[in-house]
């Protein structure tokens, strides 16, 4: 095998069929015939979740994760906030001519170790090269099949939620878009800030399993907590009321958008989400949400409320109030 | 809404929604809550079929389709040679800053055309655009769905194959790759030939419920015929004996693969399979076939022999005989 990835890779043909067993084969581990069409799966569950991310992520490594830990983590993460349980994922690279072999299998062994540990299968792929200059290095498709074990469609359509429910987030926000902005090496100072890049199925299937109401689940990706609050504040045409001051922002990113000028509400986490529960649950939640290492910094910071309607109204750190709208421009590109 | 894709359309935020609402669920209809992070879906069968596939076919429009039409015909058509019906579809985009929203409303119209034809359901998606120059137009991935009425996983693993079966064409092979390579302009003359970019899925559901003992199925897409019958030679331990003259290239295909020095069985189609059935049943299954424009050229092109097992062997029109081997470079980048 070369050092670079050719067209040849990508022809379907002889080298192609030698990339995959000697790359993802190796990695991911065999399941069912590799050149058939399609992977047939037996799913013994009348509901499923399905949902699609690619990923073009600017550096493909980055403090705390790369391109393929992320393409596994962001496509369970979505599965999961739906209350579905991850099992099954299909991907699909598109590669630049000239890519290096090594960095392609440490990408493959990321996403392998990363689907081992949120426990989902790779059962089917696809891989495409470019010639040099027509992408960027690498850019990833994974798309994902989850099933339900009762029907918790609630937990996305937010048809459960009321008036004083309280609105949780399980950890500091802005970790990943700081993470990979500083490796990008644009700014005159090191950035001391890991993405926060994780799985957080098996967490989210504890706290569905607990004790607590949970009305509503939303990872909080591009766009951040202020799109995602906005978003829900029109499914639900109910207002929201944050307390700023609640909201957990790592220092070190603080300071940072300070001197950039971004604002932590709006930058895209992936490993964080929003949890909506009933109010006499919430110390319940958080608590609970503690005890494991992917939500020991949770909060409760806001609630949902009667007044105003479909929007989102922040408490300021010295007692004003501030309506958080939805995103408007683009502070980050290429930031998943 | 600008003339071009921004950077903007791409971030989770205000232009993001307002690109999925003006453009997609305007052509693709709304399905579920948009902003969902998962589709949920009804499955009522225990078994389904699961595939993905990235097109960055170039150019992105060319005589007889364009690459939101192939998006769909090729994951459609993975599905159905599995023997599932094919179902629903995720669909995914990476755009090029600067990108044309003309060309993407084509492309997504073309899109929700094809999936309409087909009787497919796109139920979610994702968007990430690129700064210029790194990536070249659009790239589109969609992961398919399929469900089975009744369990028909030989039809792709090839179990039931036996000495004698013989192989089915349905139609002239190498129209889409010449089609695509005309379209680049690269030549100092006009290719006077259409892509074959199809769905099948219709045609081959007829198919298994006819009367005719269908065996194996695979789609001639990347790699060509002889990549697809040397996968099968393996697959199931025979060799396999082909009757060159047999094979249907259509006249302006077969002279322009002598100018250019390409072999028509190396070459992409996109709306031609390969169908193995049982002897007796042959004759029965290309009349049938031919019924359907989409199978009117039908050919039986050789069998299933005991002879030479794991390779395939063709008899050329002059009496001799050649080993037909898996493409070993790579002939056309970018024809998907």
């Amino acid at each position: 095998m070369n050092d670079f990835v050719t067209l040849n890779h990508g022809s379907g043909g002889k080298a192609s069929s030698e990339m995959i067993q000697e790359i993802f084969i190796k990695s991911f581990g065999q399941v069912g015939d590799i050149l058939a069409d399609s992977a047939i799966l037996d799913i013994q569950h009348n509901q499923i979740a399905f949902t699609t991310d690619s990923f073009v992520v600017d550096p493909v490594f980055f403090p705390g994760g790369d391109i393929g830990k992320l393409a596994i983590c962001g496509t369970v993460n979505d599965l999961a906030v739906s209350g579905a349980i991850p099992r099954f994922i299909s991907i699909s690279f598109i590669i630049e001519e000239g890519f290096s072999i090594k960095d392609l299998k440490k990408i493959v062994n990321s996403i392998a170790k990363q689907a081992n540990l949120a426990n989902v299968k790779i059962v089917t792929g696809d891989t495409k090269v470019v010639h040099k200059g027509k992408c960027d290095k690498i850019f990833i498709n994974t798309t994902g099949i989850g099933v339900f074990q009762k029907d918790l469609s609630f937990i996305s359509d937010g048809s459960k939620i009321a008036f004083g429910d309280k609105i949780i987030v399980n950890g500091t926000l802005g970790d990943h878009s700081m993470a990979v902005l500083g490796a990008r090496n644009e700014l005159d100072f090191k950035v001391a800030v890991e993405s926060d890049c994780t799985c957080l199925n098996h967490l989210i299937k504890d706290a569905l399993d607990a004790d607590i109401q949970v009305k509503f689940m939303r990872d909080i990706t591009r766009g951040g907590l202020a799109t995602i609050l906005n978003e829900l504040a029109i499914l639900t045409n109910k207002g929201i009321d944050i307390v700023e001051k609640n909201i957990p922002v790592n220092e070190s990113v603080r300071g940072l958008c300070e001197i950039v000028g971004f604002d932590p509400l709006y930058l895209a986490n992936e490993g964080k989400f929003l949890m909506v529960v009933h109010p006499n649950d919430a110390n319940t939640a958080i608590d609970f949400l503690r005890k494991n290492p992917l939500g020991k910094e949770s909060k409760i910071i806001g609630e949902i409320s009667a007044d105003h309607p479909k929007m989102v109204v922040g408490k300021t750190e010295i007692g004003g109030k501030r309506i958080i709208d939805i995103l408007q421009g683009e502070q980050l590109p290429r930031i998943c």
